[in-house]
């Protein structure tokens, strides 16, 4: 994927906002590997999460595929700036189920103004990992803005 | 709009249903009205509900949005049945902070298999209403699976 | 809805563009009104705009709610402007058939760089106008670009 | 991805069912490769399907990604069905512009009512390749409904 790097601490830039996000906190998500152009979130499934059928809530599944995503197109992003999700859309294609998701959030084109990103969230149970939900996303870089002052 | 009801206990139903999920509960929504095609959820904002600028998480609008949007499609199903959220589109509009949000659902097309909802989200500030959150989303009926014993 | 105009030649800004899209006379599609946030785009329907099974192709619909979304956008833009589709999402409501199709954009937020824009199309047949799609889209302004220069 | 074939002559019905598109025919879109789950369509840049940038339409961009997922998904429904678009979301990330256009469908997850894909919509000029599009699709199976006789 070759993707260039604006901002070689990268890592600990996106860590520290992931870091300050208090909604993935409360919902019991960690951001495990980050890469050049690729992010994943991890959330142990609990019962405080679920909807009317025990699974995870959709809206849920749609908060750290949203969070995957968006720090993915992070990773590639200039020192001074700060991202924004413009919108995004996801098709939830099987229950939310198990003992932990995982999202994974891979950028597919970087942009000077936005980026482009494609997540895929899986459920993990029993050693068997399968595909929940699949997400395709559109993120703002906002220049001259560090995440942190905002 | 003239939609046709199938089952005139409805209300009940949605509400029940809603009351079953722990996530709703988990931040603090509530569901206030319902009609045929339509229903409304509130969201007061809290500091656990944001990310790293403060303002209300962009999935956790999509949470409310989702769960508006499925409860309006869920008005016009029958009585043996339950509701499935297909996928979902989201636009940010602008960001969601101020006292409150109000996630709006209105069914754009009932259908035996699937429906096709728009769902609008507003930011309740000073006394000000602010539209934060576009979506459009496709539900699915699932017939012969009571919502209650799924 | 109290848009702001930017450009008060912006019907002559919008329809000259219009004029040049080629795509839109090989499908024979002419731009109907156009008012601020606003425009629609009137398809007559053809058997080589059909796909298997003799409706419109689906494609084609999206032809026209994107053409009528942007330009909708675009009546909002400045003089020096151009509009880009960022992103478009459709859902398919009914068979796309009749005497002809009719696409009306709307906008929903209008930006000083991404405007959102809602677009419907109904097919007319025998007097009667049904929802056959129903369209959510973002759409950039290309700032120092004239439509025309381009 | 070891897809379930349902259908062994999947090859002829879906070939068969383009060139019953008579919209593919007016742009100049032929099929070329399908395999189990995946179809790829083709589409000579033309000066009669561009818009007023002098690219190809976004619209048109959305008609090959459109058949290319569609038919991706027909490949592994079962032989008395026919394919239905419920609805697509399509990023558009470059300009459309070259010798000739590629579309490509994969499936994500097959399913007995409703399929999910991903299309990518590539542009060829000089020997590269870009990325110009890309898409994510939900298509239904219509059961008891063989594509000819609709």
């Amino acid at each position: 994927m070759g993707f260039r790097i604006l901002d070689p601490n990268f890592e600990r830039r996106v860590r520290d906002s992931f870091a300050r996000q208090a909604a993935m906190a409360l919902i019991g998500a960690t951001m495990t590997r980050v890469s050049p152009g690729r992010c994943e979130i991890e959330l142990p499934v609990r019962e405080d999460l679920t909807q009317q059928h025990s699974y995870v809530h959709g809206g849920v599944v749609g908060m750290i595929g949203d969070s995957a995503g968006g720090y993915a197109a992070f990773t590639l992003m200039p020192v001074d700036s700060s991202v924004l999700t413009v919108e995004y859309k996801i098709n939830m294609l099987a229950p939310a189920k198990g003992e932990r998701l995982l999202a994974v959030g891979s950028v597919v084109k970087p942009g000077r103004t936005l980026s482009i990103v494609r997540a895929d969230v899986y459920a993990l149970e029993d050693g068997r990992e399968t595909l929940v939900a699949a997400m395709q996303q559109t993120l703002m870089v906002m220049h001259g803005m560090s995440d942190e002052r905002l």
